[in-house]
């Protein structure tokens, strides 16, 4: 798996060569990003080898088993076969869906990661993990099945509504937090230079969430130890989601309230300093990120939910827990526990 | 990946237990099977931990994304966690459909293979392929995914009746003609016991064809080379499946047609005897195994099917050819050689 960061990447066919000549090319993205970025990619990739496209529609709600019957049956159609390569064009949650798409279509198919979100350049393309979500769970169904590249062109973070950008320094946030506390030092340092969107300042952010995340991916594949400490925040944050119904907060702001409730177990234990946990929050409320729960539910509506979570174990509820800043590991609450520390 | 071969999988739980311990059991089977071992595999496993069961209707024709679906949902009501092993009690379409389960569900989750077919015992089982069918083609959908153990008890085989039986021996001749001459004798000698059922003689059946596809599995486990001549007859046999409708023909019955066309094929060439060609079709249709297509339709109404097929590259059509008894290789053809050889 490698990654390519390029402001090339619609304008310079030479960058795909090794990936699409003599194979089937598919690319899957959504009608939002199809407006911006699809005919861009068809033309520059039609000098090379044939493609053909399927656009799905917009939105972690569509995420579903049904989308995947979809893609599969118009995979089908279009009669493509099994050395094909399929190209994810969009965010988290295409490169989740078309992942998962290319890691069971025929028993597995090629795939190159594309991601035009900051969240799916800083985390979601990165790692190999591909889910569709289940009426009773977020990303129940899926596979560890990492795409052949990911190809990432910092640039077209400028179509990227605000509020889309602002998710993905969620997630970047937790890298910091969980990894890197120098990394954390540069994010408080540099809040203006992220607000300008000034380039540079971008492509480093990019490429250090990447190197800190492959870093980790690379102990821990199959995310039984060190790489559950990503999920920092997820735990609180998938439960959240579900109670509201995906859509009306977006993925990484119910992930900045879920850091902001994992950050007071940190405190309640004293390993994070009050101040702390206020510099913390007032970065996120810079960017416009939640960080305090709805005020018509509790973390009492969360447990039967947080119960369901992928890493626990017997009943128990897994935290990812800060111990100090670029330090994070794994802790079993019972709700009794949680609610004590949270209320 | 482990094979254990035992009368003893319904009666002694000393072989379970090293898998079992300390964490949640899953045991999925259909409705047929039910009825003689979901009773006693439970008991037993209950002496050792906590178990589960999740029936499904019984046929290919429910190896589908909406019994994927409903197994995946009575997991979550059940909230079963990614730790716990599942235990695909059933033959060949419970194995495939379990398989991709427990390679989906959660990213994954450890599985136990026990076949209760003669089909799922010699070939299904063994090699870690699960998939559902999609209404455009079979096994569509899957993973490579290997279970932890496959637990094979010959004993029962006394009540499976004597088609299902049957259509298990057109697996295992092709086991035979693809990979081991010597086999192929043996299984010409024993006609008669296996008639019989003679249970050592099952029990070395099993045991040779087990070693033969293990022994290829390990060479080419993702199915781009030397694997693929395991799918001797089947090019023919899934469009076969198709154009009937999954249910009339039952697969091994659709191999027995597939083998015989593709022996043709190896006529043509000089490569097989007429003679030899003879005793095949002779030892098949000894065990009620039909050799020859349905007289409502010709390998005109397959083409189009068969060019849908995994295997194939660049429109033509893939087909497995045996060079000699016990050896084959791929071979590609356009649709009118393949009219022009078989008609």
């Amino acid at each position: 798996m490698s990654l390519l960061l390029s402001d090339q990447l619609f304008t310079d066919d030479t960058l795909w060569q090794s990936y699409c000549s003599h194979r089937q090319v598919v690319i899957v993205t959504n009608k939002t990003i199809a407006q911006y970025y699809l005919k861009p990619l068809q033309q520059l990739l039609s000098r090379i080898t044939d493609v053909s496209t399927i656009i799905i529609s917009d939105g972690e709600r569509y995420k579903t088993l049904q989308t995947f019957d979809q893609i599969i049956t118009e995979l089908l159609k279009q009669n493509i076969h099994r050395n094909a390569l399929m190209i994810a064009l969009g965010g988290g949650v295409i490169g989740d869906i078309v992942g998962f798409v290319a890691a069971t279509y025929q028993r597995g198919v090629d795939f190159i990661q594309v991601p035009t979100t900051l969240l799916a350049m800083v985390d979601a393309s990165i790692g190999g993990k591909t889910a569709i979500n289940h009426a009773l769970g977020k990303n129940m169904i899926g596979a560890f099945y990492p795409p052949q590249a990911i190809m990432t062109d910092p640039s077209v973070l400028d179509t990227l509504p605000e509020r889309q950008f602002n998710v993905g320094l969620a997630e970047v946030m937790k890298t910091a937090l969980v990894a890197d506390a120098a990394f954390f030092e540069w994010l408080l340092d540099h809040t203006q230079a992220i607000m300008d969107h000034a380039s540079m300042c971008l492509r480093e952010l990019i490429q250090r969430c990447a190197d800190i995340k492959s870093n980790i991916v690379a102990q821990d594949a199959q995310d039984h130890g060190i790489r559950q400490t990503l999920n920092y925040g997820h735990t609180f944050a998938h439960a959240i989601e579900q109670v509201q119904g995906y859509g009306r907060l977006l993925h990484g702001e119910a992930v900045s309230i879920g850091m902001c409730l994992a950050l007071q177990l940190s405190m309640k234990r004293g390993m994070i300093s009050q101040e702390t946990y206020q510099a913390i929050k007032h970065w996120l409320l810079q960017f416009g990120l939640p960080t305090q729960l709805p005020s018509d539910f509790t973390v009492a509506h969360l447990l039967p939910l947080m119960q369901r979570d992928k890493k626990n174990q017997n009943q128990q509820i897994r935290i990812v827990l800060l111990t100090q800043i670029g330090k994070a590991k794994t802790c079993d609450y019972t709700p009794d526990e949680l609610i004590a520390e949270l209320c």
